[in-house]
């Protein structure tokens, strides 16, 4: 249970209700989901973060299920139960099958163990890991 | 600089080279980098380990370059430098281009900041991100 | 739910009746609230705790809603749900008001995502961060 | 030692410069730090991260100080080197003195340490800490 | 709430009863727990996580009870919920008494305390940590 | 490097030496570390500092090699440089062997996997985790 309430589009103001109408039109979805509504408590938050949230989702160099994997991938290494929710949908829909869902968890979970066997040890970085040429990158 | 000393081929016990030469000859590289020079001073979880990453990045319903990336994207989240800089590097190796580089990080910081903020708005879970059949998943 | 249950006041052995009767009285409250009732399980944490916590968040150099402010940061960063409820509130009776926790929570989003960009770019510290005359501090 | 290059202003391209430029006049100071070089190999990121950080640290319901003062308790919470070394520079600028300094991260101390007792003994949210009526937040 | 269902043993497949069944042997209970009924869903998830646990909670340099609050300890320091909730009744099991768990969490907790402030305040490591042998650790 | 000066004891008020003085008789060393050192810029911090991880410390339920061990696998998981060192050396001063050490951070890695892995799964937590007499811990 939160410590605020969300903003529905009836009660919303017209800058949330523009922010509202965009994440509609661009996601081709009846309602926003309840982060959008939560964050609409302040609304240049509201604003920034769908417009960023909106360009790094764009497809790019990156197509949009691997975009969306990835972020299940962050949300589950800092464990908000929120945003593991929502990128699961979202990867869903985005055509994320039970099997690859299974590999990308497996892959978080070594990634987790791994990361804190190389901090435990102290690990200098390998010099080869540097890239022989970092201008072109 | 780390409390332990790397162990190196030539010190090895028979244990160490068996995992050390399957290293080299699974990934196609002269040597083993430090994490399992390191991580060879507990034979155990050196064998555990490897036999682990191999089985967990082999390709499957995720191609490598998939999978280096998300374990790149959790490296990341979590901070450790080692598993960055290897990650990066792997990564790379398999194909990701600078332009995908810096889609894959704005997307680890976008699901950083917005992990945050779902978090602190304590924010309930949306009854639709719940599969309408979750036996298929 | 927890794996414990909390210790009420008409339970309490009379060392904890005294760190409740004090935080009663410091905070001019008629209750201790959870946080403290299953602390109240190790008397000797309960009682080290409360008074670490009364000389941390003392008026000092920062006045008492700057501190509560940082400690809802810090929890939001850290993803504790008891804390963040716990903090909003101390933060809100000390003065916050919706915008300043709107700011608050939009500088904890942004530290998130620029701490997660900064360790994966692996950004070296600028000379001219380190203090010309660090014995001053 | 980062796995890429920072980007001087000699060698930028015309929407990089934009950016640099923008940076140096809105702080008064002769060059971006390396947080913005590095990123510069990201020139969207780029564009993107100095108009959400601008907007964010803006003068506002909060003053810079304590919105620096909140950023440098975040990145000391998530352990970034980098971002603590710049936000300490940065809070300093804007007149937190070495006693001020001492008592924050105090704050960030005694925080994490509730946060992991809090989260440990599973301790459930007081119903107190519900707003009475938080449709006014 | 999750958004996959358990596997149930009587609806799972003989590679998954094979894994349910040694766990069920190896810890004399008469069903696993949810991790493990979850964790199903990716059968090969579900067996090479099993195998690895039962290796490195074997009893060997150290003892199943000092490995049960290690785990415990890590676990309130991520903050996991469930890890917390199965490794304090794994914990129990072994032998951990309730003044036991009131220490342990007291140093988890003074950890991540000093944890944040030797992060915070950028302490070089001592030279005096390093081994003067470590060859032989 | 820090952006603080440590406070050497030929430099320190008395109020500082009084804790040095303390530590290095407790401990019995001829010179207190650096933590201590850098802490010692805000001595209201280094004395409650000092006395809470004196208390915490101290022997108890818990044995001293335990509680440095569970405070090393806490300093992993959240991948704290100078703590993951002071607490190698505690330990091993402590007894901690080679193999102790091994065992220990195979557990830390491996709670750290199965941490992200019930987070990612979003795993309920077992009615049977939940003490059938909870009172009496």
């Amino acid at each position: 249970m939160s410590t605020v309430k969300p903003v529905e589009y009836s009660d919303a103001s017209p800058a949330v209700r523009a922010v509202f109408d965009d994440i509609k039109t661009s996601r081709n979805v009846p309602d926003v989901n309840n982060f959008w509504k939560y964050l609409a408590r302040d609304p240049v938050t509201l604003k920034r973060t769908w417009e960023s949230v909106k360009e790094v989702m764009a497809p790019g160099a990156l197509d949009p299920l691997t975009k969306e994997m990835i972020y299940l991938a962050v949300s589950a290494a800092n464990g908000c139960d929120y945003c593991i929710a929502a990128h699961t949908a979202g990867a869903r829909r985005a055509g994320m099958t039970p099997a690859m869902r299974g590999e990308l968890l497996a892959v978080v979970g070594m990634a987790c163990e791994t990361n804190s066997l190389a901090d435990a040890y102290q690990i200098p970085v390998d010099e080869r890991f540097r890239d022989p040429d970092p201008d072109t990158d």
